[in-house]
């Protein structure tokens, strides 16, 4: 492929979703006209190659709508609305070359955003030596203050939009059968999938097809005190809530491990890691003053699955975890961008 | 460095222009209040080591403040003026270890910053094998409707707003004296720069310390009916006005060349390249319709040093270059971010 048959890939998939500024991709940006008084809500992330997601580890198509929902994630996060987004996209010859790969990525970015009317603003096209990257930066609206992370409050309750864990446990399933046996194509690993049983299967596909809470964002907005979506694992997640709103926490393990199979005391330390500190399950955490709380049955009434987990306390930072009569603290283990590797 | 220092480092740094939502900057986004009714002027660009700028060649403060300068560069096409900016960093383990080097980078992009009050709005910590890239989406305002590529008419004038060419001939010095003997080191460098002429001098610092024209853009929004920043060449960006309006152009190169040497048939050939196809001189270029140019001389009394370069047709995409009695044709011949590889 060369640059202009990726532009015209471009176009040709977001058709109906270029920003009218963006009508060529290789215009770096756009003009945009938000409502009047609204607040902008801009979030940046990452999606590289090898460190994000792996070729073979699901189809191409998954991962590039994979790289629009962890920012659309973090625009429910701040309960806003999605208004657009940039790309900048870095590609090396290996990745030009196997242009199917490439075509799919951004067909399953485009199913994505069309999805949710998330318009493409502007791009930029950039080369390197390896792999393949691309960086989004998305802006949305929020009607209201929107939601942060710095003002929960003492004596809140905290609560979680959904089960933990099914992403981080999927991604170990992936990673040992990989290490047994590398993936080297799509539909060896597609078959491995098929022969998993429904549980797996279905943590798996978690992992694989990330997932957002866009609609319950919006809702929360007013009604939150403080969100953040689990990126990086509960208690990295957490801590972040608690260091910008100077609180403490303290949670009961019991409610967060209950949907989880712990038949072993193997599977059970397991299922307790995967919970506390896998990340990706982009489920959101939110605090919730007392008097609101009844606000919630609404939500929960609408069909959205919310479970409380704990309160927050006055203990700056610092997070207890309360489990069959012992208490600990839990510290923030989870996702590190860099000292992984 | 640990991601705690890369955190730390970057908060040092931009004291004072963390956006209140930034506050870390591990937060990947921020909450934003626009001016009501302001038009949004968003845009995105890569930066990378080894592909938009080399260890050595230059420090890395120039660097890192040349990555911001760019995009200040694309606002400033654009008529806008400056909000806030989000950073997704990919950083390898050689520049995480070579901590030095990276320091300057951020302390370079946070000069920039505070000389505009420019907010980091958030960001976003990768890593990636090998080198750096650094990907900004910077956000501004724009009083009125700003300035975009597709609304030149025909019989309009073309005006830029400074020399073309300097920036690629001083790459191209650094680029023919890193052939013969490799650049190890910055104080290297910096010697073999204070050997040049002084003419020469400024080429090289030119290309280094990168530019933009922010003030001018300003004034444009509402007197220019298309603009764009010269970042991939003159033959390149012209062309992109002249297809997104449905316009053609002509050119006379006299006037583009006059500012340069060129005393041989070699030097005049090499001058005519570098004005023609040369990129990141980051100077304007706009079209203005006949009636407001004489709204152009306040600002050439302001100080502001525009030069009329040639006018728009109705030849649909076509540029034509007037020379010594010659008409030729100029295609798009500039800066191609896939194919130089």
């Amino acid at each position: 492929m060369k640059e202009q048959d990726v532009l015209e890939l471009i176009h040709t998939s977001f058709t109906g979703l270029l920003h009218e500024g963006a009508k060529g991709f290789s215009n770096d940006g756009a003009l945009v006209l938000p409502n009047s008084g609204q607040r902008l809500a801009v979030s940046t992330d990452a999606f590289a190659s090898d460190v994000d997601f792996r070729p073979f580890w699901g189809t191409a198509a998954q991962a590039g709508g994979r790289a629009i929902k962890q920012n659309l994630s973090d625009l429910a996060a701040m309960g806003a609305q999605p208004l657009g987004f940039t790309w900048s996209l870095s590609i090396s010859h290996d990745w030009l070359n196997n242009s199917e790969g490439f075509q799919s990525f951004v067909h399953g970015a485009a199913q994505v955003c069309r999805e949710h009317q998330l318009l493409l603003l502007g791009g930029d096209l950039g080369w390197q030596k390896e792999g393949f990257s691309c960086h989004i930066t998305i802006i949305g609206e929020t009607h209201g203050a929107g939601l942060g992370h710095q003002s929960a409050q003492p004596e809140e309750s905290l609560w979680l939009s959904g089960p933990l864990g099914e992403s981080h446990l999927g991604l170990s399933l992936i990673q040992q059968a990989h290490h047994a046996q590398p993936f080297l194509s799509d539909p060896q690993f597609q078959t491995w999938v098929q022969n998993r049983s429904k549980q797996e299967r279905k943590w798996v596909e978690r992992h694989l097809n990330g997932h957002h809470e866009l609609g319950l964002g919006h809702h929360l907005n007013g009604l939150a005190s403080a969100c953040i979506d689990i990126s990086d694992g509960l208690s990295s997640d957490l801590h972040k809530i608690c260091r910008a709103s100077g609180v403490g926490a303290s949670l009961e393990l019991a409610p967060l491990v209950q949907h989880l199979p712990q038949t072993t005391p193997k599977q059970s330390q397991q299922v307790e890691h995967a919970v506390l500190h896998g990340g990706e399950d982009f489920v959101l955490l939110f605090s919730v003053p007392k008097a609101k709380e009844n606000e919630l049955n609404s939500l929960i009434e609408a069909g959205f699955c919310l479970q409380k987990i704990g309160q927050t306390n006055t203990e700056k930072s610092q997070i207890t975890l309360h489990s069959a009569g012992c208490t600990k603290m839990l510290h923030p283990l989870g996702w590190d961008a860099i000292n992984l590797y």
